[in-house]
């Protein structure tokens, strides 16, 4: 059975990007802490064409998020920092001409704009019609295999609230960043029930993971 | 070295009670959910004079923190609900006659009283000279042993913002409150650094350790 789910890395504050985000701080004061101990990984570098790198209990967990899906959604706010109408559409994502995702990815937005096919068997479609329509899509697309939400966490807010979310995971980072974008926010009244399925430890960060009840 | 220290259940979005917290709800809506892991012990049970009980993975976690420490400080709502002057003075705790601290216990208050001599070795002492003042107090009393901040939030914020916690647990329920009273918020500029110590995996919790680095 295939799982809607989204894995991020969370302050222990519950924060997944620090105060004051913009251009001199993409990820907000200190929110490039949450990112350490992946960017650190071998199985991270290898798949963002880096060498070196670790290998640790997060190992496992990262090769694990990096299969068994078949599809993408994200909002456009993590496509990239382009606002407004697409204009000459020469923003093509941050990731370069082989993006880490290898599936179809469904972007939402606004403003309409042709897909674009990138190497490595991405393609990013550009979703109109609203949240609902962009995983429904992606359901499709994915077939008998998962579908992720890339995020950011207004996005995941979003499909959480509205019941869409099965699986999700927290990497919560031993940082406290005092302000910034909180991710457990405007979740429903009542917000959604949650199982415990697993907590791996590993250096740096400890990675919980939930299956969201119907 | 005596360490400072806490621990304390919170939902995974981080609060330690829940909404509309008041006579009806006294830790708030659905914050129940919170502790249903501890009592649901043998070790805690035995301690609250209860029978019966589990044996988990959360039992040692919950043994350990009820040794070694020889103090403790807890802010005036942890003690009991009455507000302003003391009054007859007749509220002598939640805990019935032979409470679960076993050691000197100093209360948080801005109106004098005496001192309260329970069973069991729990002496409530209240402290009308401030925070930093009854952890001193707490210190003397605990001479090498450890000094346990008991709560509410309000009180370990109040310490965690001052530097005077050296090590802390956060027992993370998987539950989503929605709101309530939130733990780590208004810890000062910047905020405490953090080191995680460990992460534990149990039934209905996952107990996560850090140490606050100076």
């Amino acid at each position: 059975m295939a799982n809607v789910r989204f894995s991020i890395a969370v302050s222990l504050d519950g924060f997944t990007a620090g105060p004051n985000q913009g251009e001199e701080h993409p990820l907000g004061e200190g929110g490039e802490a949450l990112h350490e101990w992946i960017i650190s990984l071998e199985a991270w570098r290898g798949a963002h064409g880096l060498e070196g790198g670790e290998v640790n209990a997060s190992t496992p967990v990262v090769e694990e998020l990096a299969t068994g899906y078949g599809a993408v959604v994200m909002g456009r706010n993590m496509f990239g920092p382009v606002r407004g109408p697409w204009g000459d559409s020469s923003w093509r994502g941050w990731w370069g001409d082989d993006p880490p995702f290898h599936h179809p990815v469904f972007v939402l937005t606004h403003h309409p704009r042709e897909p674009l096919e990138l190497g490595g068997g991405t393609t990013f479609t550009f979703v109109t019609e609203g949240a609902e329509h962009a995983l429904e899509r992606a359901r499709e697309a994915a077939g008998d295999r998962d579908v992720v939400i890339a995020g950011g966490a207004s996005t995941i807010q979003q499909y959480l609230a509205a019941g869409d979310v099965d699986v999700m995971q927290l990497s919560v980072v031993p940082v406290l960043l005092g302000g910034g974008v909180r991710l457990l926010d405007r979740l429903g009244d009542p917000p959604p029930r949650l199982e415990q399925v697993a907590a791996i430890e590993a250096p740096g960060v400890t990675h919980l993971r939930y299956r969201v009840l119907r």
